[in-house]
């Protein structure tokens, strides 16, 4: 069994990115700016952003945070992500999700220009995605991307099971799987609440990919001989740590592991693939050339 | 058996159709009006484009069709495209591909204003329809849905077997059905050229989507007993008849229709659902609302 060992890979790449930043200054070009904005005091978002931002300082790029009361206007805060569209000392941009009731999540995403969406949420850049065509891809299943890239896993003619159909994760894994290219060329099916047959269908993947946020849903009776096994999930769940909890994945890792060829850690695997796609797609949006 | 009949479904989908049209212009509202641009003299587009042309009169659109030469430079026909978009008396705009080689098909499809696009091949209407959001869905996909509702088919839960990975049919097939609705909410599997175990995904599909273009691909031996299978695919095969040919879909349909609980003939089938799917997104611009 080989550990998809996102951490290390991760760091790997940041050094490659924080070289080309290096580039970008010595030629004399303008060094990435990722902007977040942060609307209200969520704290799980408080979080994600605070990584964005370290994740920036780390590769070089400028990093700013816009923070909002979560009473604003919905009109005030459109208004605010056209200022940052219009900006050009912006690279990227993005908004954290999720935002107060009385905002639409939808009319947001849409207001974000497409060159700026790192986050790969626009729908001009999801259908790019489909087609097949450069674009911005949301950040995790980049990152997943890259990681059986990094390991050389092959894809092409696999059965791959993705458990999950959200907008952000399992749709775009599935779509960017079973297209021609590498990693892709998978025969995917793609999985959720109503699959009725979920345990054959994982038992025939050579690859699984398991985005469900259900802790250790994922046995080793589910699990085929030599197969991939990449964990999106990491659930906080309550336990006597410091910190009072503990992160668990969608899969139950010891038992799944002893089966597998190659396998994601929860925390530690996917977790830092999906930070590191973000500063991949800053990179790119920097440039003016899509990330994939 | 039942056969999921096509022609009949499609003819009265026109005539419901017909009665809107009398209705918005009874409320002196504009009549639906679709443009179709045809570049150089191809057989088979004159054909569609003439289909077009017929079951917008049947249906009481108007239609206009806008022929250029095939030496016409791209900018020249994106500067058309421009104008139609402009032009608050077409409602729907489509380009007839394939087009001459010097003309690239994404810029042109991209330069039609999504609003118009009743193909539905815009990526910000692909991007839309994987979201889940209103949006055109290209015809033969929003064909094949309203072909499974007319006929009550069950579709939540059940295995979905799609054969092709196009944008056009396969890939935006695959997610519609696996789309929290109905028709829908089928764990689907896509398949495609690289797919190694094709029989045995086909044998444990409950509805089987055939888009190879390969005709006669599909036999009984890769039909479950009972299931739903849509033939997509219309070849010409040279043959003794008037024409000089005849019509072959992908499925050996006597064979197949032996066990299978609904099937589409062709022609018959999926052929005139695509057809009037094109006059239902035309209707839907016209009443500046997506189709779905």
């Amino acid at each position: 069994m080989i550990l998809l060992d996102g951490k290390k890979v991760s760091t790997e790449l940041k050094n490659t990115i924080a070289k080309d930043v290096s580039k970008m200054i010595a030629d004399g070009k303008p060094v990435p700016h990722l902007t977040a904005v942060l609307v209200g005091k969520d704290g799980a978002s408080e979080t994600y952003v605070n990584h964005k931002e370290k994740d920036c300082h780390e590769v070089g790029f400028r990093s700013t945070v816009l923070r909002f009361p979560d009473t604003i206007d919905q009109e005030r805060l459109l208004d605010e992500i056209r200022r940052i569209n219009a900006d050009s000392d912006v690279s990227g941009l993005i908004v954290q999700l999720p935002l107060p009731k009385h905002i639409s999540e939808q009319k947001v995403i849409e207001t974000i220009s497409p060159d700026k969406d790192v986050d790969g949420f626009h729908p001009l850049n999801a259908g790019k995605m489909l087609l097949g065509l450069p674009s911005f891809v949301s950040a995790t299943p980049a990152g997943i991307l890259e990681l059986l890239k990094y390991y050389g896993v092959e894809t092409s003619g696999k059965n791959c099971a993705v458990l999950g159909r959200s907008n952000i994760v399992g749709r775009p894994m599935a779509n960017l799987l079973s297209q021609k290219s590498y990693p892709g060329d998978c025969t995917v099916t793609i999985c959720h609440s109503r699959t009725k047959n979920l345990k054959d269908v994982c038992l025939q993947a050579d690859i699984l990919i398991a985005a469900l946020g259900s802790p250790e849903f994922v046995g080793a009776d589910m699990i085929k001989h030599g197969a991939v096994v990449v964990d999106v999930g990491i659930t906080r769940v309550p336990a006597a740590t410091k910190s009072g909890f503990r992160l668990l994945g969608d899969v139950k890792f010891d038992e799944v592991a002893a089966k597998a060829s190659y396998i994601t850690p929860v925390p530690g695997g996917v977790g830092p693939m999906t930070r590191v796609a973000l500063m991949k797609n800053t990179l790119a949006a920097a440039q003016k050339i899509y990330s994939r």
